[in-house]
């Protein structure tokens, strides 16, 4: 009956497969009924390694594959149903875009002749996310070209690989749809080929010219394969300092310097001998003042990375090496290059300083709260959500063991947070979650992907009922206005979201009830909250500052 | 300090006002904080009749706008941040732009200079919504040019009374700004002089050579002013039989005709006197197969609209009268034309059919459902859901009372129809929503806002767990895969989500008792679930159609 769609559809599925797709996020629909029912007679029938995940939301859906292809470096498939459903997406493929993640929306589409003639549930669904993404195809699953077949096999793997090179973003593929819909199931798989895109064997020389000083690298959020090992090993092995950014990968580490945004803001970075030379990896630190810092003091940047393009927004990169970080680090070690040991000390003596400082806090607070999250486990995954949790991870959070961190830390919004932590936490023993409670509001519905993926997800919910990053900003000067416009307490009951879901809920009240939850492994969906109060959390914050201020006579 | 920031976004505003914005919905952030917080000086000490609301999940707020820009049918403004924020707007624009609603998004955004150059937050938002806005402008309100206030005044009002004028639709304006962010509270509001869009008297003239025969009103979904009144009494002295889709405003009504898809689909049609013409208003009927029917049968079809563009899928529209509903409707009084009564009255006897099948239904589940909810009070506002519910409605919901009715019936998405409901409920007594567990829970978001605007919405939750309507599909021979892929039940706990937000919940289990629910006036948030299953939801309709075709021996 179909047997053309059919077959043209499961090129598609295949192509996808051969380049790597392992999960699908499907949302339910009519539109997209044969790809997904192809897709499920695929995971059932033919092949082992891919997943179907199912998300009624679709915005949640997004983000939940933009937590999978995130956190495992690999490109994650959306299908939705045409309309709303799609553009549901939106934000999720603006954070892909943001942050170099190769998030493949498949959007199913209503056909041409229904197309802006008053057809329901009709958008023009073409080049649906604009700029945000790298490619946006719509390829006719259903023409009667001899040359579909071959097209869609290329086109298809063509676009996840583009999706896959670095930088790696979001792509759109379009696919309109007649009906009937229904696919034959049953009918025998075609051969699809892989195409390999061969990998160059690139390698650079550096000379050892522009070492005229001390060194420093400064290590951005990690973004594709992880590197953050070679890092650390060539950092140490020449004595280099690592402003080792939350999502660095490169915490904890002999060289790591944790609270680089505090160091300045203390004005304790005026006691430590100034770097010749600043080495950046990754994307844009979370400190918003290191870059700045960078250029005041015109101390000379190499940026390394494929993934330059628009990476330095003070303009002050000198060198841009255009090679991935492990053919330059392979370079970099060959060099007879050391810094000298009093350099290194002073800046790893930072750390004891930030540390104690911290310590110092006694009122059960955000900071309280960072710092009970260092003792947590090896291996474990760390999902931190944006707005004041990345900022106080980045600044205090020396961690004792190997965790993995991850953020939507590209267009920084505060949505979407729940869902891409389950997308992290799948097929992982040990997953956390640290948020806000507005971040928390705004996705709950991602608790429904937890419950539904059987996964272990510990969420913290530091709870101080609104926007508390606005107490720090000049916003809070307008009194009559702030509370309304700025606090935004939500009022709500992190226990009854818990009951909703089914979610195993525990109220920690002191710092050492919280280490000991957080030093045991994580089971099921689980809900921690700490309550917290913005005007005592900002104090903190303050005194915090003004002591490590004080310890170097900055005072 | 900034006073030429200030003096330009008071501009903007007043703008705004004059152009009959009365109502803003602001997320929070720090971006749009000049904005924000000139807005709460306005509605604080400016004017009496503007409203601030606020909504930190930016979905919702976009529907919450909708919702309100719809049953208002006035221009509303949405405020949000930089970043992912102004994404989660695009799924309401999209329905703004299907159903032709003047939403009009503010999005506040990073300054040129940090553009594609890795500043955080930071997404190309210029045209971000693309083909869903009628027009789009990015206006730099911290230019020094000296024409910069009277562009903004001009610009901006211009844009206000574009997004208003039929056909109706979003619009973005992107608003860059460079810190420092504080506005000049308590700096004087400048003279803003509105600009008049002067109203064309038009008229069109009618001759009567086209009727040629009985003629049957379709009206269809109404946008824009309400013109049901009229279109009544006009169908009434002219004995026309009105096919009067469930978001048409024209049930009951002395010559409305429910239910117009069941009698195609039951065979009852094929009894009935055969109009010659069929003159069509609004937007596209939610029946599927009333246009198919006028073309199967080559009756020929009048379409009356300013909005026509893109209005007839099935092409078949003969005559396109390009003006707004009153105008023909003027015109069409003036005609010498009556029905003659067989005509009218056999179309009139179909509706005590539809009540008859209907009737005879025991089984408390989706149609004993509609049939309560016939009985709702006067001047009640009714939001519907998509999917199954707006196709039972607009077939078997013969209203008792006049009742206001509204649907995001454009794009015809599950998403944001809570925050839409609660748009429509503000400062109206009596609001009702209709909807399924899968909408429900896409929107639960949407319950936050209903708690904090301090509305009456009663929401009735047909809870099938999960999605119904693939039970009627091809979709449910796919037997392997249905129940993962369209079935998707998750388990949602309404009682519970009821707790979460303070609302009242009621269970009702007999179709009497949910009589009396509707026949109370809503107080505050109120959940009501009632409990029914697919598969018997599924074969009850199916009895409903045979039923009605055997009434007339079509069985």
């Amino acid at each position: 009956m179909n047997e053309q769609l059919t077959e043209n559809i499961k090129a598609l599925i295949e192509s996808l497969y051969q380049q790597g797709v392992r999960h699908v996020v499907v949302s339910p629909g009519s539109r997209t009924t044969p790809v997904a029912l192809l897709l499920a007679e695929f995971v059932t029938h033919q092949v082992a390694d891919m997943h179907l995940h199912i998300a009624v939301d679709e915005r949640s859906a997004g983000f939940l594959g933009l937590g999978i292809a995130k956190t495992k470096n690999e490109p994650v498939v959306l299908l939705a149903t045409s309309g709303t459903a799609t553009v549901n997406y939106a934000p999720a493929m603006a954070e892909a875009s943001s942050s170099h993640v190769p998030l493949i929306a498949l959007t199913t589409d209503r056909p041409e002749e229904l197309q802006a003639i008053g057809a329901p549930q009709t958008l023009h669904q073409t080049n649906l996310y604009g700029d945000q993404t790298k490619a946006d195809v719509t390829i006719s699953v259903q023409s009667t070209t001899p040359d579909t077949f071959a097209y869609i096999v290329y086109k298809t793997q063509h676009l996840v690989h583009l999706a896959t090179t670095a930088p790696a973003g979001p792509i759109q593929i379009n696919l309109p749809l007649r009906k009937p819909l229904m696919p034959d199931l049953g009918q025998a798989w075609p051969e699809v080929t892989p195409i390999v895109f061969a990998a160059t064997n690139a390698s650079v020389q550096l000379d050892d010219e522009w070492l005229q000083g001390p060194v420093i690298f400064l290590a951005g959020p990690q973004e594709g394969a992880n590197y953050s090992e070679q890092l650390s090993q060539v950092a140490q092995r020449h004595h280099i300092p690592v402003i080792a950014d939350v999502l660095s990968q490169t915490r904890p580490g002999l060289t790591a310097i944790v609270g680089i945004d505090a160091l300045i803001s203390a004005g304790t970075i005026a006691d430590l001998p100034m770097p010749k030379l600043v080495v950046r990896f990754g994307g844009t630190p979370v400190s918003a003042k290191v870059l700045a810092w960078l250029k005041e003091h015109q101390i000379q940047v190499v940026q390394v990375g494929t993934a330059f393009s628009g990476r330095d927004h003070t303009r002050y990169t000198d060198v841009v090496v255009e090679t991935e970080a492990p053919i330059f680090l392979n370079a970099f070690d060959q060099l007879d290059f050391k810094n000298n040991a009093e350099f290194s000390q002073a800046w790893q003596d930072t750390q004891k300083d930030v540390a104690r400082v911290i310590a110092n806090v006694t009122d059960f607070n955000d900071l309280q709260v960072v710092q009970a999250m260092t003792q947590l486990p090896a291996d474990t995954n760390l999902f931190i959500a944006n707005s004041m949790p990345i900022r106080d991870y980045d600044n205090y959070w020396q961690a004792q063991n190997a965790v993995h961190v991850w953020a939507n830390r590209g267009a920084n919004g505060i949505d979407g947070t729940i869902s891409s932590a389950v997308g992290m936490a799948l097929d992982h023993e040990n997953n956390w979650l640290a948020i806000g409670d507005l971040a928390f509001y705004h996705d709950m519905n991602g608790l429904m992907l937890a419950k539904q993926e059987k996964i272990n997800l510990t969420i913290l919910v530091t709870n101080n009922d609104g926007g508390g990053i606005f107490s720090f900003l000049p916003q809070a000067a307008a009194d009559e206005y702030f509370e309304l416009l700025f606090g935004t307490g939500q009022g709500l009951s992190i226990a009854k979201v818990a009951e909703l879901y089914n979610a195993k809920y525990t109220l920690a009240t002191s710092q050492q009830a919280l280490v000991e939850l957080v030093k045991a492994p994580s089971q099921g969906l689980h809900l921690i909250e700490v309550q917290t109060q913005r005007q005592t959390n900002y104090e903190t914050h303050q005194t915090v500052l003004k002591e490590l201020g004080a310890l170097h006579g900055n005072d």
